[in-house]
């Protein structure tokens, strides 16, 4: 590990906080963020916007111009080597003769990895890699993920009663959660590659499962026009062909992608004839570049998601009310004979969103 | 309101941090600190420890001796006008020729309340009551709600998985909350007058339902001794005769008030036929001088407690489990049929202790 001076943290530091504009318009790209140093001062800024729109480097050497000359370049991430909808970042930093490239992490992507940084030093740049790592990692954890193992990051959002009831034995449950915690859902979806839910819980709710810039905090509409912001893709399980047109969520805008036969995604299958939910998150991922599922869904589908380990990250609002236990059970009936059997959860946040208490958690069998 | 010098501050918060050296020992007397100064300088300091002993005001008096003349004492409680198990604090006072004194509070008794400032302002002696009188008066919730109603302060502590099931089925539970949580519990436990619970979780458990020393925290083992330590009250419901002598309860130290026909306290029935629960609480205040019950117990009389509007505070430990909607709920089945029937709480505190998530919480309907 190189020596890092007190100034390079300084400037890896504002090339992070620059990358993270670019948290709800990005996706399915990463968020990346690029400070320009000449001496001691900044000449160059910039961040990946979106997807298919120039790269953090292009905008920080765009902004210094000839002064990059010499200069020394802090990324969040490894400059890529690849022609894609523009050309490489690496060849970006060559032409505009940078003395040094500091790069807080390497490429996630195991086959590409170290292609920029090679391109970079074979042009006589000096490269360092490993300033503020996990920081820049915990930019893009869905990125990562996806690239290391080719399977989407997924978020399961729940939200009960503060004694486990999804609703009242006859289906009631509007509104159980508080307008805060609403919102913040709004800020989940904006943030997620896509949405993921059954055309039961669509047809329920007549759910748009859209992100409503109307219902977004003030910060995030003073940041994103209505017309900026990124819709991300519905997906939704329709196996029995329930999904009909007069549904919000088929005319409303955003991308669709309807898992059944003859449609955009096929069922793929398991063993027991029902839909083999590994297999299908792979294909979104592959197929329909999603690297950040946002899963919205009842009981079952929550259910078979926790069993097949799926889950990355549960999101459970709680909200403080009881509503008895002759209601519907977060997970419905599990049929557990010991305690040892229960589904543990690591609890990594917990915060009140309004009246209610929102919970972030990961599953312990995840990571035994 | 008096004009209170940034000095009157500085000590009366200093006796309110005096008056917290009772809290866990105090009980059924209310915590009092109190500070005399002469000029800026303290010259006494006390504070009230345990019920029989010295009041602060003595303390205090006792420590300035002779430089408590034309001294000011700050007092978190208007001082006592009545012969009880020790002289009137306010006749101590006026011996000890203080010039002024100023109380945080009256006396929260309406019957007594202004008494001891009479007799203090009969005696030539400057008096002030108001200064920081919030802070005064969370030193003793459970003091004042008996004082001014007769009834003690109630908390109601639950313990749930995640989705709010306390038991599997078939009645397993060991441990859903962690070690940290049970020591939590102790604390609550060590500071409230009684612990109130049923015989039938009494059994099901083989609960003591005492203040384990060796299970509270290091901080608090260190100030107070083992045998310093006062054991709370344990209250148990017992209409049906079910305690038997070979269980730890009956064998384990500190008093014990078993309500049941022939017993230490007779149940008082309401018009089914059932405990009424309010004139028990009642009967406890005023027969037993118990102001603050901390409430373990099952689903049913959680249940009955809530429904009877008796509960201040619920103490809810969530552990971070799924355990599945067959098992046990938190307050057993409702019956609810419209969202507007459901129990509707206020958040207080949310904070995780150990692995667990503590919710602090009132009733809704406790305060419209």
């Amino acid at each position: 590990m190189p020596l890092f001076t007190p100034q390079d943290f300084t400037m890896m530091s504002r090339a992070i906080e620059l990358a993270k504009g670019g948290i709800y318009t990005t996706a399915p790209n990463p968020n990346v963020g690029c400070v320009i140093v000449q001496g001691d001062e900044i000449v160059g800024e910039g961040f990946h916007y979106r997807a298919g729109e120039p790269h953090a480097e292009v905008h920080a050497l765009r902004m210094a111009g000839d002064r990059a000359v010499g200069a020394t370049a802090y990324v969040t991430l490894e400059p890529c080597s690849h022609y894609g909808r523009t050309p490489p970042c690496a060849e970006g930093l060559i032409k505009a003769k940078v003395a040094k490239v500091i790069c807080a992490m390497e490429d996630p992507n195991p086959k590409v990895a170290g292609r920029g940084i090679q391109m970079l030093r074979d042009a006589g740049i000096t490269v360092e890699v490993g300033l503020l790592e996990q920081q820049a990692e915990s930019l893009n954890p869905a990125f990562i993920k996806q690239m290391k193992t080719g399977m989407p990051f997924v978020q399961l959002k729940m939200a009960a009663s503060i004694d486990g009831q999804t609703a009242l034995a006859n289906g009631q449950s509007q509104w159980i959660t508080s307008p805060q915690a609403r919102q913040d859902v709004q800020k989940y979806r904006a943030k997620s590659g896509a949405i993921l839910s059954t055309s039961k819980t669509v047809i329920e709710d007549n759910a748009s499962l859209n992100v409503r810039w109307d219902d977004l905090p003030l910060s995030l509409q003073e940041a994103y026009s209505q017309q900026e912001l990124r819709q991300p893709v519905r997906v939704i399980l329709d196996r029995n062909h329930q999904l009909t047109s007069d549904l919000k969520l088929m005319s409303t805008e955003g991308e669709r992608i309807i898992v059944a036969e003859g449609q955009d995604l096929e069922p793929i299958l398991n063993d027991e004839q029902l839909i083999d939910l590994a297999a299908t998150f792979s294909a979104l991922a592959k197929q329909h570049h999603i690297n950040h599922l946002w899963v919205e869904a009842g009981a079952t589908l929550a259910s078979s998601l926790i069993k097949a380990n799926l889950v990355d990250e549960l999101i459970l609002y709680l909200a403080p009310k009881i509503m008895g236990s002759d209601g519907r059970g977060l997970l419905g009936a599990l049929g557990l004979e010991s305690m040892a059997e229960t589904i543990d959860l690591n609890v990594k946040d917990v915060r009140q969103v309004g009246q209610d208490i929102r919970i972030t958690a990961t599953l312990k069998n995840k990571e035994s």
